[in-house]
């Protein structure tokens, strides 16, 4: 019963296989081999666009480039206050950019909200040098909490940020799981809603290590390369990442283990929501939960040897009351997560009421 | 009527006059020149302290290489939101810190809580090394609200920091101002109270350029001379900030000047509240001013010669609620500000009753 | 006859199967794996010492943070001019230290000397603050031209870097090439003379992205997993890189790939250097060759098939003087290097006499 | 006899006498004031060219401001060995820059040459992104052996350079040295020969802290705001830099000071290349001189008072053979240099035969 993070399994049977198939022989070192390209090829097509794609190793890398390419040294970057790049990726944005500013703008809410971007754009940075002027929007796909934002929304994003000269970000560590949670098409949910630029993420959803930054702003790609190759992301046998890609997305592959992810996490949903003991913090749309529970059922559920970890109280909106005795966990599903597990969970829980 | 900023005023004839002295003959370059030696010297008396002490010539110079001495690039800074380091020095603590990240507390207050800076370190960086973990807390004296910390209110900020292995800054921009209104010792205002490293500030006080960082905790100065030369702020000619500290100490010249600022504040402060239509934000405790008045008499004294700043509404607490035909205004004084400037400013005033 | 680079082969099968192995069931993120812990485990005991071990996917990475390690901002490393740290890695270096710099030492010969070390150590950075002080000296094994430091010279370089102050940096791309070309032990080649710490590769050799660094001076070690984590290099899915070096030290499996290498270059360099229109321009010590040989014959060998590159006329010394009508190439052998590739070349070579 | 540096003099009179004018009453703050508008107006009037000038207090500032607005943090920058931006400024360039790197060129001569340069730029940076990319070259007026280049030497790098796709610095320090030397104009030696960027510099020609960065070709300058705000280097109260130039300026007083100090030069040298035991290492150009002498005699003429310093060894060519009992000091002159301190000075030599 494993619910710690999607980051925790291994890689797919059909993207191994794929991985075997692309060790085979020479290859052009530094990302000219063929798997690269074939990689880069069908991202594009997957996307219906002709974007600048990059292949990288992890999401912090990506999300760190993709802001350098968007932010000079001197700019801000706005996000919500819960979001990866400002709470899990230490100081990476500010190294990869050159001292740029993260500003984590508090909602009180799971999503961020166009007032609040409104308001943070219309009110700072007046004056000019003295300010950090925002120069980016970063929103994530699925988002910290679990949430989704619908093409629609992300299109009122962009446009409010387009208009104040900010640059849109997507950070699609589970963008696959947004997609199968929306049911939009990969275009509907970045270029056409005004994406600048999208980190997507396959390592949480079935690959091993690999993460693509497509840049349907090709101008802004102009120096991706070379802030690959400074801080040794540019790796040699670029086959192995290439790889992943071709395997992630043959045959959607990517929405079967996406499927996969998100059926249990809402079979878990209906059980916890039906639970006198278990509430849902958020609404679960995708793999990610958030629940409420007391502290010893916490406790009785990992002693049956449920795993998933418990949540900062502080990422929590104050409206949202928690008692002493009651604590949050997250929990996240993975295409490796079996029907039995889930089950096996169910019961457990229906066992502490 | 001029009460836009002490940084719109020269030298004051004594620091002047210290700058024409020194401006004789040879002298060894790069600040081994005596003029340096004595101010250093005259400034560790002045805080009865053996600390290491840097001269630079600007507040952000100095407040971001003490803090690039106090934090690794993966560190945070905890500040309150409206810092001046984090507000109105573009990001230049991420350029010297090399990506360290400043965190803007919101306290719904003029000045930081003992509450909001104890929950934020209670609450965050838990797991390393994905969290920024905060290694210095910034307080400003008089703070950017025009608000000061007495020492004890120093202190409590200064243990609960060494507590959580913080190290103690302060940005003394208005540092005179401070000692001024608080009637202490500059000793009781720094070590005393536990902080580790003050820029002192007599740019806004008096003098041209020239500002003094000074480690109380010795060992955090370590790097500072390598910090000041790669940034290009070790001088060729030091003399001349030498010359200016010797000038400001000199007497006690410094408290002349502050004090003046300081009983210009009052007087101004005492009309304000006094008129029923315009109202002091926050209590004027040293040498600036914050005042809710009519849109309308902004006009009229400003038509009638009067200078200040309107201030940013995104600055005032939401309790504070304002009308849509108001707005805040900030009003600085500084030694250069005279006694009739303040009568005719009161009398304007009285006029649009 | 590809004998382009050692890095566009895959990865062994022996490596594979690791990887297949790792790849089942469910494991900790971000390196708390046990593979990786395997890994370690066996890097140690490989070196017959208790060092501080950490896991990176690019070479250009593990040099640069092991450089960070060494070196504050302002300081400077030496290296040979033709180190791949100043010439291949664009200004990875400076990236991660934060802008020390690297200074490229001319030896006029295809290694390091002791006098040109020694002579740029008590010449130079004499007036602190003013001129960047050297703090470490990098070695490369093998190195670029494809030759090896013994143990003894090893030896005598950590004793001079060591008297001056400096830490001892060896970048071993291609250390077990190293190793079988002098027969010694890894202990015997890194901390038994003195190296401070060693970029250990393994994707030359047989692996798909696996470099280790491996500090035996373990103070150095203190913020690795700082610079790791902000620079987007700590992989959540840790296995795959522990589980590539457990199979490249298994049963001495790195041995048997690199003894493939060098034999094989060893088959061409006697080929070559019987052979009376082809020059080795240096010893061919491990698995690369350096040939000077008439531009005709160059285009002919590639006519037939064989791979390889130019190398650049500036990278050669003065004192070798080159005809018009030649130019130098590099060949590099690797562990899927055939027996047939080198007797189809040998025979080709002999067809052009 | 103080021959140390031409940074150990005060101020002109003049230039103080501006000073003390501009400290007069309320001026707007960071470099709005009418000191700075005049100063600024006054430089382009001055290169008659409507160029992009900014005010900074050091040289050091000046430089690496300058170089961070050519290059991006992968791109390299050609110099001088001996320059003073790679031998003098710590690491101030790549701090600025983002971690650029400084390429000194090694010519066995006391200045750059066409030929050295041209074959760095044909054979260098090959292979993209692997290799940093040359994209300034920087040359000093007068340089740090006291040479200087001529309007036609200069155009003649310029074109090199910008055939290269490079922009040109150049690092005055002493230009009006350079100026007074040649004869020439500000324009002719700068924009009219290819010149991209000058960093003028006053302080060594009698200011206290005052050098202009002076972009011909305006487009580079675009974010030089941002530098310097966020490297602490805009001066609240601009005025007294502003001051300085205008002082510098007025009546061709830069001509006087610059004459005063080349004459003075020019004296010395007479003196030193009719002395039997004192050599000049290179002809005397401008206001330093680099005399290569028996060490018995720097110690006489030393005891009997006179202030120069030793130049390292390294500094100079290996064709310009030192005997072991001699060494090379280095004298500058400046406006302070009374020509009793250079009679003195001869008359001490002319006792020592």
């Amino acid at each position: 019963m494993h619910f710690g993070s999607d980051n925790q399994a291994g890689a797919s049977e059909q993207i191994f296989s794929f991985l075997q198939q692309a060790n085979q022989g020479i290859e052009a070192a530094y990302g000219d081999d063929q798997w690269t390209a074939r990689a880069v090829q069908a991202i594009k097509d997957w996307f219906e666009y002709d974007a600048e794609v990059f292949l990288v190793s992890t999401g912090t890398a990506a999300n760190s480039m993709a802001l350098a390419c968007l932010c000079d040294p001197w700019d801000s970057v706005l996000c919500h206050g819960q979001a990866h790049i400002i709470n899990d990726e230490l100081t990476a944005p500010e190294f990869f950019t050159g001292g740029a500013r993260l500003i984590g703008l508090d909602t009180q809410q799971a999503k961020l909200t166009l007032q609040t971007v409104r308001e943070t754009l219309e009110l700072g940075a007046a004056h000019p040098p003295h300010n950090a002027v925002p120069k980016a929007l970063s929103l994530t796909q699925i988002n910290e909490s679990g949430q989704v934002y619908s093409p629609e929304e992300v299109k009122a994003f962009s446009n409010l940020a387009h208009d104040h000269g900010l640059h849109v970000h997507m950070d699609g560590a589970r963008f696959a799981n947004a997609l199968e949670a929306l049911g939009c098409s990969p275009a509907e949910l970045t270029w056409k809603a005004g994406v600048d630029v999208l980190c997507l993420g396959a390592t949480k959803n079935g690959a091993l290590a690999a993460e693509a930054v497509v840049f349907f702003n090709r101008t802004l790609a102009r120096h991706f390369v070379q802030h690959r190759k400074r801080s040794g992301h540019l790796l040699s046998k670029g086959r192995w990442m290439g790889a992943q890609f071709c395997g992630w997305l043959a045959d959607d592959h990517w929405r079967t283990l996406a499927r996969q992810a998100n059926q249990c996490a809402q079979s878990l949903a209906n059980a916890i929501e039906a639970h006198p003991l278990t509430h849902l913090v958020w609404p679960v749309k995708a793999n990610e939960l958030f629940v409420r529970l007391p502290k010893s059922l916490i406790q009785q559920l990992r002693d049956d040897g449920a795993v998933f970890y418990e949540w900062p109280r502080n990422f929590v909106p104050e409206s949202l009351i928690i008692e002493d005795d009651e604590d949050i966990v997250r929990m996240v599903t993975s295409f490796q997560t079996r029907q039995e597990d889930v089950e096996q969970f169910i019961a457990l829980l229906n066992q502490h009421r």
